[in-house]
C-alpha cells in the first residue's frame, strides 16, 4: 500500500516568499557555511581523515559526531537540488570522498568506533548511536542522489545499509536507542526499490519494546566501564552517560526514554526523549504508508491524539523536561522550565508531514504550520547564527541563543529543514494536488499523468491574502487548506466566490488554464486558554494572530510582565513594523495592571482595596523574542475577566 | 538607658488557654522528652562524657552539637520555672554536671574542638560555631538561674564568657559567623549586672562587617583543609561546608550570608542567613535598649521596615532561599520553593519581642501574633513529634514534617519557645502594663512599686472574646492591644464601653480592684493581595481570619487547587470543627472553577468560550496543613474578580 499522498520533491518547488525567503537565504549564506566551518573546527572531518590514514584514537567530538557531517551533506544537497552552486558542490564532493574513504571493506562506517573502540562495535546500541549515524548517512545520501542524480554517497549508504542488514538480527538482535535509521531506511527503499531496506526498518520498529537486548547491554556496559550519567562529563569521557540514563529514580530499567517501554503497536501515549519519539513515529508512519499495518496505524492515531491533546505547548513545542529531554505526563507543560527542544519541533514536523501524506486530513498540515512559525522558528536567531536548543515559554531574561552547542544537533537540523522547506508546501496523491502551506512559491510537478504548474503568492503570516495560479494539462483537483486558525475565509476561483465548509481542505476540481485561486484568510487576534488540567496556564491566556503565537518582552513594556492582565476579548491593535525584528506585525492589547497608588509600606493588604488601572501590553511574535535587549518574556499572560 | 518596656518573666505567667495549652502540654510531654532522648541517642551527651574522661576523637554529630544540650537545658529550665518537676530537675542537674565537667580549666568549652581539633580553637569563627554554642550555653544558664535560683550552670557560663572576654579581641579579633552570643551576653549582663558582658556583646556587634578576620580565616582554612561545600557530606566530614558557603557565584567573599557585608549600623536591608540575621538584630535591639545608640536604632528601623514591607511571607515566615537559608531581594517571595525556616520565624519573634520592649509600638506584637499562629506554628505537627524545617506556602503534596533533622535546630528551638511562651504575653515599663497577646493566663507581677494580678480568658483564634480581670494595689495603666487584623473592636471596662482609636494600644488608666476589661474583636474573613511587585502572588489572594492565615488542601477539595479562583469579596462560611485537626474553625468560600464541559480533545481553545462554574473552596488554618492525607496545598489562590 502506498501513501495516500506524497510530498512534492524539494527540487520541484521554488520558494519566493517575503517572509520565508530571507530565512532560507540566511540559512544558505550563514548557517550552511558556518556549519561547514564547524565540520573542520570541531574535528568532524579530521575523524574521517584519521580513519582513511589508518590511525588509531584521536577521535574528536561527541561519539555521534559523524552525523554532523551527514546533516550538512543533507542540507547542502537540498540547496543543490534548488540551484547549482559549483563551490558548494565541490565541498560536498570533497566531504563525500572523506566519508567514502573511511568506509570499511565490509561497509561499516563510524569513525568513533573505528578510531577508538574497533572491537566494541554494536555493543552499545542504546547510547552510542552507530545506527543513528547510519540513518543520517542514508538520509544525506538520498538527498544527494535526488539532488544530483549521482550515486557517490548513495553507494556508501547502501553498502553500510547492506552491512547492517547482514548484522541484524542474525549477529545482533536489538534496536538503536536513538531512532533515525528506521525512517532513513524507508527513504532508501523509496529511491532504490530494494524491499530489504523496508524489511529492516520494519524489524527495527517491531523489535523495539522487547528489552532482553538492553539488559544484555547493561551487563556488558558494566564490563566496558560505563560510568554514572553526568552531562558535565560528556565531553571528557564519551562512555560516561551511556549507561544510567535509561534507569529511573529507583535504578530500574524503564525503557520509555527510548520508547522501548512497550512494543510500538501497543503504545498509547508519547513518551521519553522527544526527538527520538518523533523520529520513531515518523518511521512508523512511513511503514504504515507502505504496508498498511492497522495495528501500527492505530498506535499512531493514539500517540498523535495524546501528544496534541495533552502534551504539546501552544507553540507546537514538545517535551517539557530537561533531564531526559522529553515527555513527562499529561498536561505537564511548565512555561519557564520548558525544554521544548528545537529538534523536537523539527521532528514533529517530520512526523506530521508523513501523517499528512498518509491521510487526507488537514490537521497535520495545520500543526506543521503552527510548529514552523512558532516552536521551530524561535529556535533560530534573526542573524541565522544563534540557536536555541531549549525553547521556554517564559523567561526571566537569562535564556539566550548560542552560537553552537556541545551536542550540536539543533543548528544542522534547522539547516536541513530550511533547505528543504519546499517539500512541506504541497503534496499529491495519484489524482489530486494538496496545497498545505501558504508560502510564495512556484511548483512544477506531475499529478497522475498530468503536468501541473502552479504559482503561489502569500502575505502570510502578517496578512491573509493568497493567490494561486494553476496551469494543468487536464482536470486536476486542487485542495486548498483553510487553516484551523481562520474562521473567516473567502475563496474565489477566477473571480467567483466558492462556498466552503470552514477549516479543512476545500477541493477545487476543474480544468486549469492559468485560473487564479484567491484566498482571503481574515487575520483575527485570538486569545486562547489552555485545558483546565494544565496547572502552569491556569487563569492565563495566550495571544495568537493567524498562525503566530505572540509573546510579551520586557523591552516593549514598562511594568514587570507579571503585572499585566489581559482580557479574554481584548481590544487589539496590529501594526506592521517593517524596521523592527526584520519586519513584524506587533500587537498592542488593552490590559490592566495593579495600581501602585495606595500601596505604601504594606506588603499585604485587603484585596478589595487593591485597584487596577488600564494599560497596554505590547506583543511580538514568539519566534522573534530574544533578539533585542535581554529581559523578561512570557507567552501566557494573566487573564483579566473584570 | 533601659528599655521602655520589659518582658514579664516566664515564671510570673501561667498559661491556661484552650488553644495554646494543648500545644504547650504536648511540647512538655512529647517534644522535651523526645529531645532529651535524642541527646543520648545522637551522642550529644557522650561528647561531654568523652571530654570528662580525657578521651580524644570520637565526636558525634554536627560540630555545633553542644548547642542541642544547651537548648534542651533552656527549654527544661523554662518548664521548671513554671512548675517544679523532680524528674526533670534531676535530669537537668545531670546534664549540667556533664557540661560543667567538660569545661576546661581556662573556661573554654566546646566538645567538638576539645575532642577533635584541640589545637584549632578560634580558627574558624565563621562556620564552626564555638561562639554560637557559647551563646546557647549562656541562654540556658540564664534560664536555669532564673527558674531555680541555682548558679550551677550560670557559673559555667560566666567562666566561659570570661574566657571569651579574655580571648576577644586581644588574641583573636573577629566575630562569629552565626550570631547568638551577642543576645546571650546581654541576658548574662542583665542577671549578673557585669558591664563587661554588655561591652563584649557591643564589640561583637560593632566589629561585624569588617572582614579582614574572615580573609585570614579563608586562607587558614585552606591550610587546614576546608573542602568544597557539599551539604551531603556534612555528616561525613565536618570541615566540609565550612569554607565556600560565604563565596558568591564568582567565588568572591560577600559576607552578606553572615550579615557581614557592611557594618551593622550602615545596613538598610535584611540579608543573608535569616536565623543569623534575626539573632543579630535581636542583640542589636537589646544593645540599643541598654545604651541608646541612635545609629544602631536607625539601622533597626530600616531593617525592620525592609523585612516587613518587602521580604516577608504573609505567614510571617522569612528567608525564601534554600541554598543560603535566607533572604534574597525585595519582593522575591516564591511560594512552592519558599524556605521560610521555622527557626527564622522563631528568631523573628525573638527580635520583635525586643522591639516591643524597646518601643511602645503595637506593630511588633502584631507581627509576633501573625508569626506565632502561622509561620512558626506550621513548623510543628499536631502530634508534637514532627517538624517542618522548611515552610512553603504551596506544595504538590511531597513536603512533610519529619521526626528530627541532621541539623536539628528547629525542634529544640520550637521547644524553648513553647516552654517560654508566657514571657511573650505581657510587657511592663516602669509605670504601665501592656497586654500584647491574647492567651488565657494569669499574671502576677509588679509594675513600678505596684503589685498587679491579672487574669485573662481568650477564645482566640477561633472567636474574638477576651476578658481581663485586673487587681492592683494602686492605679496602673493597662494598655490593651487592638490587633491590626481587627477593624471592629469593642472595649468595655466594668461593663462600660470605652472609645478607642482602632488598632494599636488602648490605654486604660484607673484604680483596679477586680474590674473586668471586656474585649470583643470581631473575626472577619479578610482576603488579601500582595504588593504588585511580588511576582509569585500576582493575580492571587490569600484568605485570613483573625490572626490566622488559611490554606487549601487537596484532601478537602475535589478539583486540583490551581483550578479554583476566589473572589476578592467572597461569601465565606466559618464552621468550628472540634473533631478536626485538634479543633479548627474551617472556612468555605465561594469560588469558581473552569467548566470541563466544552473541553473535548482540545488542549487550547478560545478563552472567551471557556466557561467557569461556581464551586466552593474549603480552607483550614495554614498551621494545620500536612496533618492528614498528603496532597496539594496552597495559601495563594487565583483571584476571581468576575
Amino acid at each position: 500500500m502506498a501513501p495516500s499522498q506524497y510530498s512534492v520533491a524539494n527540487g520541484e518547488v521554488r520558494i519566493d516568499d517575503e517572509f520565508w525567503s530571507p530565512w532560507i537565504d540566511r540559512n544558505r549564506s550563514v548557517t550552511v557555511e558556518y556549519q561547514y566551518d564547524q565540520l573542520e573546527a570541531s574535528g568532524t572531518l579530521d575523524n574521517f581523515r584519521r580513519v582513511i590514514d589508518g590511525k588509531e584514537g584521536g577521535f574528536r567530538g561527541m561519539w555521534f559526531q559523524d552525523s554532523d557531517a551527514y546533516k550538512w551533506l543533507e542540507a547542502a544537497s537540498y540547496e543543490l537540488a534548488k540551484a547549482d552552486d559549483p563551490d558548494l558542490r565541490e565541498r560536498v564532493d570533497d566531504v563525500i570522498d572523506l566519508v567514502a574513504g573511511a568506509q570499511a571493506d565490509d561497509g561499516y562506517l563510524n569513525t568513533y568506533f573505528q578510531l577508538v573502540e574497533p572491537g566494541k562495535k554494536w555493543t552499545n546500541l542504546h547510547m552510542l548511536h552507530e545506527l543513528y549515524c547510519a540513518g543520517h548517512l542514508i538520509e544525506a545520501a538520498v538527498a544527494h542522489y535526488e539532488a544530483t542524480g549521482e550515486k557517490s554517497l548513495l553507494d556508501v549508504a547502501t553498502a553500510f545499509a547492506d552491512h547492517v542488514d547482514d548484522v541484524f538480527p542474525d549477529e545482533v538482535d536489538g534496536v538503536p536507542g536513538h531512532e533515525e535509521i528506521e525512517l532513513a531506511l524507508v527513504r532508501l527503499y523509496r529511491v532504490t526499490d530494494e524491499e530489504r531496506y523496508l524489511d529492516l526498518a520494519q524489524y527495527f520498529v517491531d523489535r523495539r519494546g522487547h528489552d532482553d537486548r538492553l539488559a544484555w547491554e547493561l551487563d556488558r556496559l558494566e564490563e566496558i566501564g560505563g560510568g554514572e550519567y553526568d552531562s558535565d562529563d560528556w565531553e571528557g569521557s564519551i562512555h560516561e552517560g551511556s549507561r544510567t540514563v535509561f534507569l529511573d529514580d529507583d535504578g530500574e530499567y524503564d525503557g520509555s526514554y527510548a520508547q522501548a517501554h512497550a512494543p510500538v503497536r501497543e503504545q498509547d501515549a508519547v513518551a521519553g526523549h522527544s526527538v527520538r519519539a518523533m523520529y520513531l513515529y515518523a518511521a512508523v508512519t512511513d511503514l504504515v504508508a507502505e504496508r498498511g499495518d492497522e495495528d501500527l496505524r492505530g498506535a499512531l492515531d493514539r500517540l498523535w491524539s495524546n501528544m496534541t491533546a495533552r502534551q504539546m505547548y501552544v507553540t507546537g513545542g514538545i517535551g517539557p523536561e530537561h533531564e531526559h529531554e522529553g515527555f513527562t505526563e499529561d498536561y505537564d507543560l511548565p512555561n519557564e522550565s520548558a525544554y521544548a527542544e528545537t529538534c523536537a519541533a523539527i521532528g514533529s514536523i517530520f512526523w506530521n508531514q508523513r501523517m499528512a501524506e498518509l491521510t487526507t486530513e488537514s490537521k497535520y498540515a495545520d500543526l506543521i504550520e503552527r510548529t514552523l512559525y512558532n516552536g521551530f522558528l524561535a529556535g533560530v536567531g534573526l542573524d541565522g547564527k544563534h540557536f536555541f536548543y531549549v525553547n521556554p515559554l517564559a523567561s526571566e531574561g537569562d535564556h539566550h541563543r548560542k552560537g553552537w552547542f556541545t551536542c550540536a544537533c539543533c543548528p544542522p537540523n534547522a539547516a536541513r529543514l530550511f533547505a528543504s522547506l519546499g517539500q512541506y508546501l504541497y503534496t499529491t496523491d495519484d489524482d489530486e494536488l494538496y496545497v498545505n502551506q501558504y508560502v510564495g512559491s512556484t511548483l512544477s510537478t506531475t499529478v497522475g499523468d498530468t503536468d501541473v504548474e502552479l504559482e503561489q503568492t502569500s502575505d502570510l503570516p502578517w496578512e491573509g491574502t493568497v493567490t494561486i495560479d494553476v496551469d494543468a494539462d487536464g482536470s486536476v483537483p486542487v485542495n486548498v487548506r483553510i487553516p484551523e486558525w481562520c474562521d473567516d475565509a473567502t475563496v474565489a476561483v477566477d473571480g467567483e466566490e466558492v462556498d466552503h465548509g470552514g477549516s479543512g481542505y476545500l477541493r477545487l476540481e476543474r480544468e486549469w488554464d492559468g485560473e487564479r485561486i484567491e484566498l482571503e484568510f481574515a487575520q483575527r487576534t485570538d486569545v486562547v486558554a489552555a485545558h483546565p488540567a494544565v496547572e502552569a496556564d491556569a487563569g492565563r491566556v495566550a495571544v495568537e494572530r493567524g498562525p503566530l503565537v505572540y509573546a510579551a518582552e520586557a523591552v516593549d513594556n514598562d511594568r514587570p510582565l507579571h503585572q499585566y492582565a489581559v482580557p479574554t476579548e481584548p481590544d487589539v491593535t496590529a501594526t506592521h513594523e517593517p524596521d523592527s525584528l526584520n519586519g513584524v506585525t506587533a500587537l498592542e492589547t488593552d490590559a490592566t495592571v495593579p495600581s501602585l497608588d495606595g500601596w505604601g509600606d504594606e506588603l499585604y493588604r485587603s484585596a478589595a482595596e487593591a485597584d487596577t488601572e488600564d494599560d497596554r501590553l505590547e506583543l511580538i511574535p514568539y519566534y522573534a523574542w530574544d533578539n533585542r535587549e535581554p529581559g523578561e518574556m512570557q507567552v501566557w499572560h494573566r487573564a483579566d475577566d473584570a
